[in-house]
């Protein structure tokens, strides 16, 4: 542990964090929950709104992925998507939902020249960002795929999206 | 599907695709081996090395998150990882394991200046990759994490390592 550089949660909370919130929107897998937990604990994500019919700790199935992770990264619920990404705006964040729309902006161009604070929108796994939420949004970011799928697992999708803030914010990259 | 340029398993076998294989060291979950299918369809990996205790397809669990990838990407299976590393190395292959280790090489700096083709090594859930394995790699790659847990579940790891891959080597980032 002491090799590792792994923290408490105590002491974990007193660190700077990235200028970054997560916002579920509608996601409804306590499993994909409670990973994204894990990867913002691991990046310095400051926050995760959890929004309409997102599950919210404690519960197992978020635990089982989280591993802890649910106490160390802060979060927040709110009933209506749209509402948590208003406050943020009043806030001054730039809303950046993930999602594959016509004028989107390609994963490897992101964040860059963006004014921080950031908020990071991610859909529900069969309907994606919500129609009001998109609209509500600054920006849509898009990660380019080849496959049969065309889409990610949200947990590797947000996996993707917060490495690269991270590397963006925190390495200069 | 028009619009979003997803192609049928037929079309998507004849693409060219990275000169990237995925080595599952051990790992024990269906759902992230077939979490780890999907995102390699999306990134154009060319083949997924099952190995040891890791399971094959057909399963329904590795269904249910790669949803049809396990039918697109290729893949082999082997008894043993370090007879899969053999022979990767056998042909050429520059071996890279994904584990924390002293000399590791950061994430941000992989894969520049590396020799193609490459095989990225991903280990158990628990154990990591074994240190026979680590021993017979090329390199190991780390990704840098600040929070509590240290360590990122196994998919979402993969996730992280095959965009960068595909960063580096589709759009030359």
């Amino acid at each position: 542990m002491i090799e590792l550089h792994r923290v408490g949660v105590e002491e974990y909370k007193k660190v700077k964090k990235l200028p970054v919130t997560v916002v579920l929107d509608n996601v409804r897998s306590e499993m994909n929950v409670g990973s994204v937990f894990r990867t913002a604990d691991a990046f310095l994500i400051e926050r995760i709104c959890l929004c309409g019919i997102t599950p919210q700790p404690p519960k197992a199935e978020i635990h089982k992925t989280a591993l802890g992770a649910e106490d160390s990264v802060d979060w927040q619920y709110f009933d209506s998507t749209l509402n948590a990404v208003q406050q943020l705006k009043d806030q001054g964040y730039t809303i950046c939902s993930i999602e594959q729309v016509h004028d989107s902006v390609a994963l490897q161009d992101f964040p860059a020249g963006l004014q921080r604070p950031v908020a990071i929108v991610l859909g529900n796994e069969v309907k994606g960002v919500s129609q009001q939420v998109v609209d509500a949004s600054d920006l849509c970011v898009e990660i380019p795929q080849h496959g049969t799928k065309h889409s990610l697992n949200i947990s590797c999708c947000a996996a993707i999206v917060m490495w690269q803030v991270y590397q963006a914010m925190a390495l200069g990259r």
